[in-house]
């Protein structure tokens, strides 16, 4: 069995690409609300658990002691886009824990965004490690780190009390045990697990529902979640699909990307959780069927913010003249 | 019914990812020789069939008059990468039918080469026309009408004689009636039009075997062919898959990507054409798919030539820190 199409791309009058993939909405109780496609499959979650592997970040008390606001916590949750703001907090948060950009592991890479790279570029200058799209997060481990009287050294790796602590996390909210034949590296190095698609949609679930989870944790990934919609910028970047799909709804929604074609998020005021998965990992796709599963999330509860997210489930595509050739598009 | 898995993407010991695409083989009598998933269904070619819109130009004698020999033909069916060579050679093209940039009606972008923008961007420069990666093709275009003694303006209209020959030629290969509903319009402007996936296999085999179509229409075909396999690098670039396709087996292989997923080429020593499609638009798929069509079809008649393609059918992935994570490969 194929999972469905999700997302569709038109020229002219026909639909020339489809996307295929799963979608998971889960309540606090585990209870799937609304699914596509084979939701039990195993999945990495890749970077849209962000928010999962801060969490030691609030329960050690390190973000306390190194005075993180909304900012700095959506910072330590994101993939962002190099850019200077981001650049720059991320190297304020290890100089709080007394450390520079040579502590980070997470290695170094040309801002995702073109348009940033360009702009490095033109400026005759190179990224270093605090480029790197994760480096908000591996700033928050070593933050963690510091604060728990760790070696900072090899915190990336999979026994180190910080990824520990971080699968912890994980398995505790997904209610799975994740073994080594689910272990994966990510691209910042760390280690990354698969599981049900639907476990990490509950997870979320837990963590807004406050159900079946205790309350420190799920008071600390209030925490996280409620900073990054607070400053989405600081967890993305700029004309980056998650701030918009925060933004449509403002204090409502939380979304994250991860690498590969998926999106976790939760919607707080319903309890919901959501986990997605694009087949082929396009992020084109995940990000059309993300809004879709919002817009769908609100059909019959908020019709102006399922509007606003219907709207994001369609994007005119044109082409290097500005002729408009065709469209993404939701097909679920 | 949906397509069959073409290509896994692994992390760890899992596949993360997979896409789902379509095959043909397809011979000069018009005979299937290998097929996966629906070969009749339609697609847009797009990029993948330059040689078929570059006929015009070697039978109306503009190939000659302006003197094009293979680096100039192959830069005529080339989806290049906007590298100094690139640029200065589409210039010298439009200087020899005494035009210059301003006659190309493709738009400018950034190089896709995220590595040669960012030469570009450390330049102080900003990419013109001549960066754009059909630039070759929309000289060639412009040296056939000024050939012709047509106005130059507007050939990339649909109703321009370049085009309207551009779409004969295609519709002869491919013996299929292209209507509007068939058509739309591509990333440099001018209209691509959909067909059967195997029609474009089948076009490719009639210009190699010379079946079934004029001697003329061949003999052309087949030097634009043997000129993208003499200079490949003219038609793509630095690091560039159908390079590397390419010179697999030097002078007994052709092949052309197109956007959105898709291949054509074709083997001349068999009279073997073919085209695919990769059912989600990704690149990465379509140049995997390409390597282990090209193993299939020398499996049984060159081992060598098989191992190469064999070997182009797997690409190790790393991360930022060069850990190996997983893999691309064939999954059939």
């Amino acid at each position: 069995m194929s999972n469905p199409i999700l997302v569709e791309v038109t020229r002219g009058s026909r639909v020339e690409s489809c996307h295929r993939g799963s979608v998971a909405v889960v309540d606090g109780e585990g209870e799937s609300v609304h699914a596509l496609g084979d939701i039990a499959a195993l999945v990495f979650p890749r970077s849209a658990i962000k928010v999962m592997q801060a969490l030691p970040l609030i329960e050690s008390g390190a973000a306390d002691r190194f005075g993180f606001g909304d900012k700095e916590l959506s910072l330590a949750c994101a993939s962002h886009s190099g850019e200077e703001g981001h650049v720059a907090l991320a190297a304020d948060l290890l100089r709080r824990a007394g450390l520079d950009e040579r502590a980070l592991e997470c290695g170094c890479h040309w801002p995702s965004d073109s348009g940033v790279a360009r702009v490095l570029a033109r400026q005759g200058r190179s990224p270093g490690a605090l480029h790197n799209n994760c480096s908000g997060k591996h700033s928050g481990f070593l933050c963690t780190a510091v604060a728990m009287g760790e070696p900072t050294a090899g915190y990336i790796g999979a026994d180190h009390p910080v990824q520990v602590r971080a699968k912890a996390a994980i398995e505790d909210l997904t209610g799975t045990a994740l073994g080594e034949e689910d272990s994966g590296t990510d691209g910042c190095s760390i280690p990354t697990y698969a599981a049900p698609l639907q476990s990490f949609a509950h997870g979320f679930a837990k963590l807004v529902s406050g159900q079946g989870v205790s309350a420190e944790r799920a008071r600390a990934g209030q925490r996280l979640i409620a900073a990054c919609m607070a400053e989405p910028w600081y967890m993305a970047g700029t004309n980056r699909a998650c701030v918009a799909l925060i933004e449509a709804a403002p204090g409502r929604v939380f979304v994250k990307t991860g690498a590969e074609g998926v999106f976790c998020g939760a919607v707080p005021e319903l309890g919901l959780g959501f986990a997605l998965k694009i087949d082929d990992g396009a992020g084109r796709a995940a990000e059309i069927a993300t809004a879709a599963t919002l817009a769908h999330i609100f059909r019959d509860r908020d019709p102006d913010v399922a509007g606003a997210y219907d709207a994001l489930a369609r994007k005119t595509l044109k082409n290097w003249n500005g002729i408009v050739v065709g469209e993404l598009r939701a097909a679920q």
